[in-house]
């Protein structure tokens, strides 16, 4: 990890048996922001210095921007040039515990790469009707299970459920055979829209506090199998991933890009009036569990179709309710070259074209032992933000 | 309301500019628990008194079955022949503000009705092969949004959002004009277990705290353009509402009837040893703006194909995390009579039979002004566990 004092990006973490409390991180220092508080550091501010000793970013979040900008700018200050009094708070990395930064009232994951959903439409539908007619009109997404998303480090069992062989009338009960990770970018919601009030998309981006890297991880026989009608349920549920660090939206100003045009169309609560995303590379790590590494993946968060403002303006445009901690992820970002699709389905083509490893092994889906790893960061002139990554592994199923 | 003393529900209310705090019903009576709490009441139990004056019922849930139903046995006996120095906890329904009782983290809908998913399934798709292939061999679920969901006697606007009119090329925006409500049943979760620990069939109901009335409302026309391939969204994270009293499961003991034969055998994990459900009456009431009101569908919580334990242990079975306070809705629960059935859709289908009202106009679907109601209620001898109600009105569209 390597962060610039640029980033500030804001996290949860422990040392040994300490409670959890806020922290954030420059070079490879963990520096702990109850510390800071407790000496009096924000009180300037008029920020209560207990939100700093709290076990999720939820309270810190909620007060605002303009007083999270505050602390982010002061920090940028102080950590540039840190004064002696202020040591206490630094450890290093391999003395810490990074912890899930964010408690998620309500996870939804989009599906907003073109490429993503019309590789889907080719493999699992018709390719000559790859896109359904719905895409280009709004950016799909469903509801997801946030009692499930865990942080970066923590490992899981291999899910077993309903798959349906091809060749079978009826299903069978099985460890998942095609267990896939889906490449994906999570905003963390900073404000609360109240019920029936709509939030319009040039307005979006103030509801947004920042960005966490996102590996939806997903059981392909099972969802293959369960997802029609209401869609996708035991296939994502099982567990998701996020990195440990919430990269602040401000810190990816120098990196923002036009969107890409969209045809046909879109109806007026979708239009913003200057279409943007940010330009954040995205890269894969396959190790299994021999050690060989491999990367599988390079992508970028601006190759999706619909934007984050949109998805929020869509999100709420019935009326609904979001709330500060929400999770809102991007869906696998694909980019136009096969070496940039976001899972392994996509990778693979459905398990057909193997990725060939170094130790001569192949990998159609993932196997036991395996460790995923998604990082990210944004690079321009002599700037760069980062987003650390998140890595898990895989565990055998359980007996 | 008429809670009888074998009810015991357990809910939110205040009092005034009161804090909101626990609370139960007897007859037409709410009694303030954190009244009896701090009359020391509840000492015995080992409970602290702080347990009931949260503003969710949560904290007290999570305290487990054991300490639950032993308040409950307690309430039983004093709430029968009450002593004067508890009349200060008494409080008529009138005096008082009931709020959402429990904090749901994660809320998943199912769709267990076989009625239900027959008829959607001939109006939407092919009358030949109404019920899809994975219909008959699992508890299809999908996860809904919690942040939308309020308590009883909240109104709500009509939702707008993207419709696409079968004569149309592209979709447009609107109020919808489909806006529906749905005829459910929730079980509120009372114990967690464990991520990657699935929870067996035959112990699900120890999982279960009690139940509410549940209304699903849908917007059926921003349903059918979005659903595909992901499931229902924005058709229905607008708004969601429950009754103020959950009923604690032991309450419906004495109403439990055998569940229907399963027909394929369904696969290990999902097969009790004694199969069972629980005979509640529900019936669904709509009244006019002008007042009109008629009850339009008679049903009944065992009129359900796939049964709570079995939803319960589907949910877990590749490993997802059910935490205490989480809410599992039913699905519309539509019986085999057409005036059983759980939703506008299905009673009118799709529109076709209008419902006549005794002024003279007709309902296809909701209109603004109308109000909703859930009643509910099991019976059986002398013996009579009431459900209350769960009612909304419909404003019209936000401008």
């Amino acid at each position: 990890m390597n962060f610039s004092t640029d980033t500030i990006p804001f996290g949860i973490f422990s040392f040994g048996e300490s409670k959890k409390c806020l922290a954030t991180a420059v070079d490879d220092k963990v520096i702990d922001l109850s510390f800071l508080a407790n000496e009096g550091l924000f009180d300037d501010l008029d920020i209560p210095r207990p939100v700093f000793s709290k076990p999720y970013l939820n309270d810190f979040i909620a007060l605002g921007k303009q007083k999270t900008n505050a602390v982010r700018d002061l920090l940028r200050k102080l950590l540039k040039n840190p004064t002696p009094d202020i040591m206490g708070a630094y450890f290093y990395y391999r003395q810490v515990d990074l912890h899930l930064p964010v408690k998620t009232g309500d996870y939804t994951d989009f599906y907003s790469s073109e490429q993503h959903a019309y590789n889907v439409g080719v493999m699992f539908r018709d390719p000559d009707n790859a896109l359904l007619p719905n895409w280009k009109h709004m950016p799909v997404g469903y509801h997801g299970r946030a009692s499930s998303i865990f942080v970066s480090g923590t490992p899981f069992h291999r899910p077993k459920g309903q798959i349906k062989p091809a060749d079978a009338d009826a299903p069978v009960f099985s460890p998942t055979r095609r267990l896939d990770f889906e490449l994906e970018m999570a905003a963390v919601i900073g404000r609360s829209n109240p019920l029936g009030s709509p939030i319009l998309v040039n307005e979006a981006e103030d509801y947004v506090f920042g960005f966490q890297l996102f590996n939806d991880w997903s059981a392909r026989d099972i969802q293959a199998w369960e997802y029609v009608p209401l869609g996708p349920f035991l296939a994502k549920n099982f567990f998701s991933s996020v990195s440990p660090w919430v990269i602040p939206i401000e810190a990816l100003e120098p990196f923002r890009v036009k969107a890409p045009k969209q045809d046909p169309q879109v109806l007026p609560y979708l239009r913003a009036t200057d279409p943007t995303q940010f330009d954040v590379n995205l890269e894969v790590t396959l190790t299994t569990a021999a050690g060989t590494e491999k990367v599988i993946s390079r992508s970028n968060f601006k190759h999706l179709y619909w934007t984050v403002p949109q998805q929020i303006a869509h999100h709420t445009i019935t009326g609904c309710n979001l709330q500060v901690g929400d999770l809102l992820a991007s869906g696998t970002i694909s980019g136009r070259e096969p070496d940039s699709f976001g899972s392994l389905l996509e990778l693979t083509w459905g398990g057909k074209n193997p990725i060939l490893l170094e130790d001569g092994t192949e990998r159609r889906f993932l196997e036991d032992g395996d460790t995923l790893s998604i990082r990210g960061w944004a690079e321009k002139g002599g700037l760069r933000v980062d987003f650390g990554e998140v890595k898990n592994t895989v565990l055998g199923a359980k007996l």
